[in-house]
């Protein structure tokens, strides 16, 4: 007997139907004999419908009460769960966020977890009952309702799943796994049954678009085995854990990308002391991310090209900011470019393997594909390259590192 | 300046745009320097949305579920509520129920307040917001949601006035007041500018739909002065509030009837004690409820007949428990009637005035009304008369004792 902790995201509750196959789902794993506790969305629409209300009242809703509105989202998904629970003999009990004391800190709109209580739900699991429990949404010191952000529901899980010491917090959602690459892209593109945390951390923040990056780092801060399933159809999923003894060993797991980036250069700065902080520290004010940074020393020993990526949408305004400092920096000019795209291999197999990168130019400069930029950490190498490129890139390497074939070693 | 609680109903707010009505109408009032704290329901249709979804997913929801589900309807209202006010310039907080702790009982689906805390009430107002209260919700003592039932909204809103001490309780609905009776059946109706609690619980009980009954009881039990307006048109409406010496002395305040009314006689009877409980305890075991009770001595002195009204969909099941009891009862009929209505004449001015009754029974008679049954109280005179003479009773009553005109004594 495991205690397992079940997350159904939006679509997978979007009408009644479905809510009726979530039940018989949690009831065929309760009758193997383990005990569930589930974590749902809001019915998929209805978060939308509710921002549609909230803005015919108002164009910047208070976030305190923008998280009042929203949280009665999967308000309504528990008590429709458990009545569908109950309506086929299963005893069951809903929580709101504020009843399990799911303890926020007050950031309205993007709280954090700071704790939860398990004891409530510790008892209905001992009486029997499976526990359902609403995502997305907690409350803070004062009691006020607060929300995660959208796609919070799965921290919740992972969260609840750390407090309660479950044996495997589930993500059920519309696709049966983790790939080695967008399937869409490369039809070859195979389900990893296992994965590490921090090889999911890498695939999800380079947009591969399975789990909420927040999830996957509390998962493995509390080490909390999370797998990742379909609502729809039969399949174990991908579990993504740490690193073990008996691990299959691929050298590569997987290749991530990300269409919508653009590049940034600041060509012929004074190579001194400040100069990144200068460039990106306006740039930083202005709330925009940014991704990869590089910086070379130019010919002449004495200026710097200071190049980094950043998301499409920031690119016009990031452009005009640095317009503004250029001449502060005494840089010759700022050159840009929004038709790139970043490919990256991921893969805790690369600690011990040299070689890899070069590989993966070498298939790359098979298929005439120029690189423009590199950058390397642990664990992942990733390129960025003419975005026309982007899938025959990402073909060429998925073949290249033979990652349709399961790892043998 | 006053503090005032205000109560709004679903259909004051079933739109964004009533919603924004809504909000100006409480920013004149508090630029008029009062203190308001707003009770509102659920947007109409969205009960009924709510318990669509629920009937889809069992015929017999949990009453703890249905709770947890239908008290989103009124925590989406407050959270739009308070953004419109926000929006306005008007700062205002909003409260679930379980967040101003209205402790319940732990009758779902029906729930009783016990108690409410009005310190974080106060809290904000004390510092110059608007609170935006759910109505129609609490919360046991276990920290569960509970409802108090349809249209228990305005008994939040009283409940909230009597714990914070409010100076009036003002319930805006669809009616601009509480008229002497239905204007849709005698067009001459005049709306009361005041109304005695005692006067209300029976105008309201006996089928004036404008305020819910358990509202009244409590605005009496805690002499909370009550006020019923129109959300849709100016107007000081009606208060409900106790007899005080400056006050209109209506002999008669109004006249109130009931269509769904069917009565049941149990004829020969043996005249002795017990009899009432042998016939009423199995109606009442089977959650039947009883309004008018009269029993006749027979003219041989030896039994009796028992006759009750009751509602007329319940007059099936209880004509066949009556049947069955009245073998052992040495009964010698049970006999019934499905096609009778109640007109009541009510009025507090009724305790010091005798002749009322005749000059009711003489009115119905010149129309040639035949009265069927009669009850009185202090405060009331009731006759059960044809279904098809109600409306001619009505008008024949209102002209009788002229309640189209004030009262002038």
């Amino acid at each position: 007997m495991a205690l397992i902790v079940q997350k159904y995201g939006g679509t997978s509750v979007g009408t009644p139907e479905r809510i009726h196959a979530v039940a018989e789902k949690v009831i065929r794993y309760r009758q193997q004999g383990h005990q569930l506790v589930v974590v749902v969305s809001a019915m998929s629409g209805e978060t939308d419908r509710l921002l549609t209300l909230a803005s015919s009242m108002t164009e910047r809703p208070a976030p305190r009460e923008l998280d009042v509105l929203l949280a009665t989202g999967e308000q309504a998904t528990i008590a429709l769960l458990s009545m569908a629970l109950q309506a086929q003999g299963c005893p069951a009990r809903s929580y709101t966020g504020a009843q399990v004391h799911i303890l926020t800190d007050g950031a309205h709109n993007k709280a954090r977890i700071k704790e939860i209580d398990g004891a409530r739900v510790n008892a209905d699991l001992a009486a029997g009952r499976v526990v359902v429990v609403a995502g997305f949404q907690g409350v803070d010191e004062s009691g006020n309702i607060t929300t995660l952000g959208r796609g919070g529901s799965d921290t919740t899980a992972v969260a609840l799943a750390a407090a309660l010491k479950a044996d495997e917090c589930q993500i059920f959602t519309d696709v049966d796994g983790v790939y080695t690459t967008d399937p869409r892209v490369v039809p070859e593109a195979r389900r990893l049954e296992r994965i590490t945390f921090e090889e999911m951390l890498e695939m999800a923040s380079l947009g591969s678009k399975v789990l909420q990056i927040r999830a996957v780092e509390f998962a493995g801060k509390y080490n909390v085995p999370l797998r990742v399933l379909s609502s729809f159809e039969s399949g174990d999923g991908t579990l993504i854990t740490y690193e073990d003894e008996g691990m299959e060993q691929a050298l590569i797991s997987g290749i991530a990308f990300n269409r919508d980036e653009a590049k940034l250069t600041v060509v012929g700065v004074p190579d001194q002391p400040g100069v990144a902080h200068l460039i990106l520290g306006p740039i930083a004010r202005a709330n925009i991310e940014v991704d990869m940074i590089i910086q070379n020393v130019a010919p002449d020993g004495q200026t710097t090209d200071f190049t980094f990526t950043l998301h499409r949408n920031d690119y016009q305004r990031a452009l005009e900011i640095l317009q503004e400092v250029a001449g502060e920096l005494g840089a010759r000019q700022v050159s840009g470019d929004t038709k790139i795209a970043k490919i990256s291999l991921v893969g805790v197999g690369m600690r011990s393997h040299a070689g890899i990168a070069s590989t993966m130019f070498e298939a790359l400069a098979k298929e005439g594909i120029n690189i423009k930029m590199i950058s390397t950490s642990e664990i992942k190498v990733s390129v960025v390259v003419d975005e026309k490129y982007l899938e025959l890139g990402v073909r060429a390497l998925h073949e290249a590192f033979q990652l349709s074939q399961a790892a043998t070693a």
